[in-house]
């Protein structure tokens, strides 16, 4: 007998069955009450998880569109930016500001590292005539399994001119973010990830100071527009949102939205920091090693150096032929070096054993040698609370 | 007893019961066989639709993403193009060509008007310096129900420097579309109207001509980066496509998309023809007119003008309120003087009967008199053939 395929993949994530019921339901139209209900809600539930007050931009786009979009409204042709990269996503954040002409000063990291405010600190003191105009980070860089601290680099950017850019695709709804609090200027997420709903949507907040950017920003954009968006949710614009919204995904987040609410963002928070420690015993108890140095390996996304021998690509193959845990290797320079098991979203402990058994038999498959149920009895001791 | 509410709006459409329940499914991963499989069918599904051999390019995005990419990828700075517009999006089409910085030569017309190809003949003869590099033109302008002449626009193009963009969002799946045979250079559509899925996606096509184009666009782009979807779908990129796609609004496509092939494409727009006959004729028994001039008004979309003293906007609320039949009013110059009834997509000759009664109980409920049951006795003699 075949189970449901288990998706420990970066993104997208399984769907929580509240989410797919409401995927199922009849189109509703978008100027309706019931619409503006949803998108209210949205904006109520999204808030506390942004940690703003202010209003949360909702595009039908990939991640990849949000990220587009900062750069589109936060920046003016040949501004400077400093980009914080420690990964392919940072790298494609860099990427997105040279095609918008920004002169892009590269702080990029070795794969692995997380972020280093020292040397962060270092150029932005090294720029006196202030030609650096913002900072890019990435939350989660989701292709190495690395977190980064926004906290400490928002206290570089607060008080200044500058903007603190941060893609939290995959981190938000999955690891603490408190925007305002922090001094953060902007955030954008995607759906699919922490957030347990399809993939198809973006959400964006910013700070006062980035709204303010934004009025000087030359670059050109319609569809990305902040501005006209902002309108729609403050009633200055009738039409809310300005474009047909991607209706039926908007409505799935916000039931997933409401699961999250339920079980307290906290407790959310404590979730995800949990199944991972669950991850890294078992992989580690198996002879794997987690990639990145583990104070900044992320709790929503664990990074794994195969043991001598085993090859990353034959385990996944493994995993998914042959137990259906779908889990996800390397990427870029990484490609065939690490495989990489998300754990963000809709994910219980269940599903950590799941997939650590499944790393265990694949393992075993390919001729790695352990005691065997060595990575699960790991996982479940840390699953029970480290004290077992 | 209420009965589910009748979407007979511009979009978003009812969905088809296949396609809602492929919606409700748990979601699977877009670097697997199975989603593969789904970009395949979808290209082979709308290459015919198109009219095109070559591929298809799926953007997460509401139709105006597909809008503005087509401006930001064909086009370079200070060029000139000509607008054609004919209502409120062909208007759009022209505001995002200028915040790419296009100067734009605007042709436009009255409302309730169809594009003039003999001054879009003249403007273009009179640019002998060949300045103008594009026309944008709307295949189905949805703000005044008006369908264009997209063949006789692609023979003033053809064989010259200069491209045809057409927005077909509404369109594309109601009307016939022969992209390679009429030398149309750009279509893009949306997802949510006649293609009968759920909004969130764009599909965009281009001839040969246009591929060139885009090598020589130096305007800013990389979500809406034509080369990098294509080269995902020939195999030249590893990642097809390059961002994380709204899979489970592409499976929903995919599936509506069969059921077009199953009633054949022919079929398809013979019914849309049928039906947009019916509400006319049910409409003008009732002592409505129809807005634009009947032989260019719309196989998709009816803009009606009401009875003298019968105010759009309360009957529009009456059929809703009363009759669960949710109608559109107009946009822009045209708010509180028309009354749009969407035909497109999931919608057959029962939908039509159902929202001429609604039309004629609420005209009835806001005084104005005429022989009851004449309304929807005039759509039927049509529905039966024009026969009876």
């Amino acid at each position: 007998m075949r189970k449901e395929k288990l998706l420990m993949t970066p993104g997208p994530t399984m769907l929580p069955p509240e989410v797919l019921s409401v995927m199922g339901r009849q189109i509703i139209h978008h100027r309706t009450e019931d619409f503006t209900s949803t998108l209210d809600g949205l904006q109520e539930s999204l808030r506390p998880v942004f940690g703003t007050d202010g209003p949360i931009l909702v595009f039908a786009s990939s991640g990849t569109g949000g990220m587009e979009a900062a750069i589109a409204n936060l920046f003016s042709r040949g501004e400077a930016v400093l980009n914080v990269s420690v990964g392919a996503f940072g790298e494609r954040m860099g990427r997105i500001a040279e095609a918008f002409g920004l002169e892009v000063i590269d702080l990029s990291h070795e794969y692995g590292e997380a972020a280093d405010v020292g040397r962060a600190k270092a150029a932005l003191e090294g720029d006196a005539a202030g030609r650096i105009k913002g900072v890019l980070l990435t939350h989660n860089e989701t292709s190495t399994g690395v977190t980064n601290d926004v906290r400490a680099f928002a206290a570089l950017t607060e008080g200044t001119a500058r903007l603190l850019v941060v893609d939290a695709i995959s981190a938000l709804g999955g690891l603490e973010m408190r925007m305002g609090e922090w001094g953060v200027d902007c955030v954008f997420a995607g759906s699919q990830k922490s957030l347990m709903a399809p993939p198809g949507l973006s959400f964006t907040a910013l700070s006062e100071k980035a709204w303010e950017a934004t009025r000087r920003s030359d670059l050109p954009k319609f569809y990305w527009d902040y501005g006209k968006y902002r309108k729609g949710i403050t009633g200055e614009l009738a039409e809310n949102p300005p474009y047909t919204p991607a209706i039926t995904l908007m409505m799935a987040q916000r039931a997933a939205l409401d699961l999250m609410r339920a079980e307290g963002l906290a407790n959310v928070y404590a979730r995800h920091a949990r199944l991972a420690k669950a991850v890294r015993a078992g992989a580690k108890a198996l002879g794997f090693a987690v990639f990145p140095d583990e104070r900044v390996s992320s709790d929503i996304i664990t990074a794994l150096t195969p043991p001598e021998g085993v090859k990353p690509t034959e385990l996944i193959k493994a995993m998914n032929d042959g137990y259906d845990v779908m889990v996800a290797g390397g990427q870029g320079k990484l490609k065939g070096k690490i495989l990489r098991i998300g754990h963000c979203g809709y994910s219980e402990a269940d599903d950590v054993l799941r997939a650590i058994s499944a790393l265990e038999r694949a393992s075993w498959g390919v001729g790695h040698r352990f005691g065997p149920g060595a990575g699960v009895a790991a996982a479940q001791r840390e699953i029970m609370g480290g004290s077992a």
